[in-house]
């Protein structure tokens, strides 16, 4: 435990970290979350993610791919959703967003199950979830893979799902009228509505993410509605810093700061 | 005449006027542009889209539903291209356009024809552009149509043309590896991106103009390349206004003050 910098307070469980993990605060509830910088880490998009999605009151959510658990764990502090669900294909990256659902003791609320994007139909059934969330792999396959740790390949390259598997997915595991919601990169922009108006998930809301507000966004939010007729919204900028080291007023609100 | 309020500087042929127009000046190369506004006048979109579509020497331009003319004699006067043609289908804007051509002293690079957008790949053969421009009207057909004007109708409204029309036959226009540039409004991103995808053109650049920083966007530009591979960048903002009333340098800068 050697790596393991933070903030554990006085009554928790030490022996729910392995080597190399530590506990972060999330700033909601007083809920944390077990990271590994060596293995995996949520960034800003996961965060971002959970400011955009909307759950409503008593609906049932599922994260596609969702790595330590930030996702479910931040909307189920954010929202009135009854459920939520993580499927994670990796066993280290699963067991991690285990651990962090007993550390917030959140057993009920939030469920963390093993397995592969491309079975998520065949797993939970068709027309399952209110909201799908998914912060997918931005790089294809092809797009030169560092030769460094696979569980980072994983979650960044499109090794073992792609953008339609994930949206195919989706569409099968929404009821009519579910939403969809992922952060991606706007260079993809093209392909990620095309292929979610393949399968009639309707783009209906997007919100591009500016570092600063006179650079090009290097995130894209979007929302889908299953079955939705075609019209959507552009949001306002959201941006990112206003100076150096600065975070906008907007990211310290979606922050909890 | 009585509604011809502006500046027509002497030995201006005043006769090129017919009753409710007036003659604009452009603010580049001492150009001018014969409007009326009862019937046709240019707007911001034309001239932002004038400053994102890029023409290089040499090149063979079109613009589909050209209007008044503005976009050709704007990008005659911004680029180094080599012939600029600007197709209308309705009689008298076509008629402006070309008194603004003669006014102009353009006719060897500007040429305007009257005919339908539907039949272009007809009346100009395929492959025969280097650059596509166009600022189709950007309501469907369905979106409530006021019972006004008849042209503006036409130039606002997807009556004569639909979205899919302008980029099938953009798509049969241009060379291989020919650009296209569209202005639109944002509500159907989606279907644009869609319908560039299915006829090959793929999107490359896309800009979002947002009237302030703090607004949602209400124009897009955008640029494809026929036959492109996938991957677009999205832009920094265009930002219109600083303050009421007062435009940003960038926005100074496209309109040549």
């Amino acid at each position: 435990m050697s790596d393991h910098t933070s903030k554990i307070s006085a009554g928790e469980p030490e022996n729910i970290l392995l080597p190399g993990e530590r506990i972060d605060d999330l700033q909601r509830n007083g809920y944390k979350i077990i990271q590994n910088p060596e293995k995996f880490c949520f960034g800003m998009d996961a965060v971002l993610l959970s400011g955009f999605a909307r759950v409503k009151a008593g609906e049932d959510c599922i994260d596609l791919g969702c790595g330590n658990g930030i996702i479910p764990i931040l909307l189920e502090a954010k929202t009135e959703g009854r459920h939520f669900t993580g499927l994670e294909i990796q066993e280290y990256s699963a067991g991690l967003a285990e651990r962090s659902v007993m550390l917030n003791h959140l057993e009920k609320k939030v469920s963390i199950v093993k397995g592969d994007i491309r079975d998520a139909s065949k797993i939970f059934g068709a027309s399952s979830f209110h909201v799908v969330t998914t912060n997918p792999p931005y790089m294809t396959a092809q797009h030169g893979i560092p030769n460094q740790d696979e569980g980072k390949t994983i979650a960044r390259h499109e090794v073992l799902c792609t953008l339609e598997d994930v949206i195919r997915e989706s569409a099968r595991l929404l009821v009519p009228s579910g939403r969809f919601y992922m952060v991606h990169r706007p260079f993809r922009l093209a392909e990620i509505l095309t292929v979610m108006v393949k399968y009639r998930i309707e783009p209906k809301r997007m919100r591009l993410v500016y570092p600063y507000i006179d650079r090009e966004p290097n995130m894209v939010l979007i929302e889908g509605l299953r079955g939705g007729r075609p019209r959507m919204t552009v949001e306002k900028p959201l941006i990112v810093y206003k100076a150096p080291g600065q975070y906008t007023d907007e990211i310290y609100d979606v922050y909890g700061y």
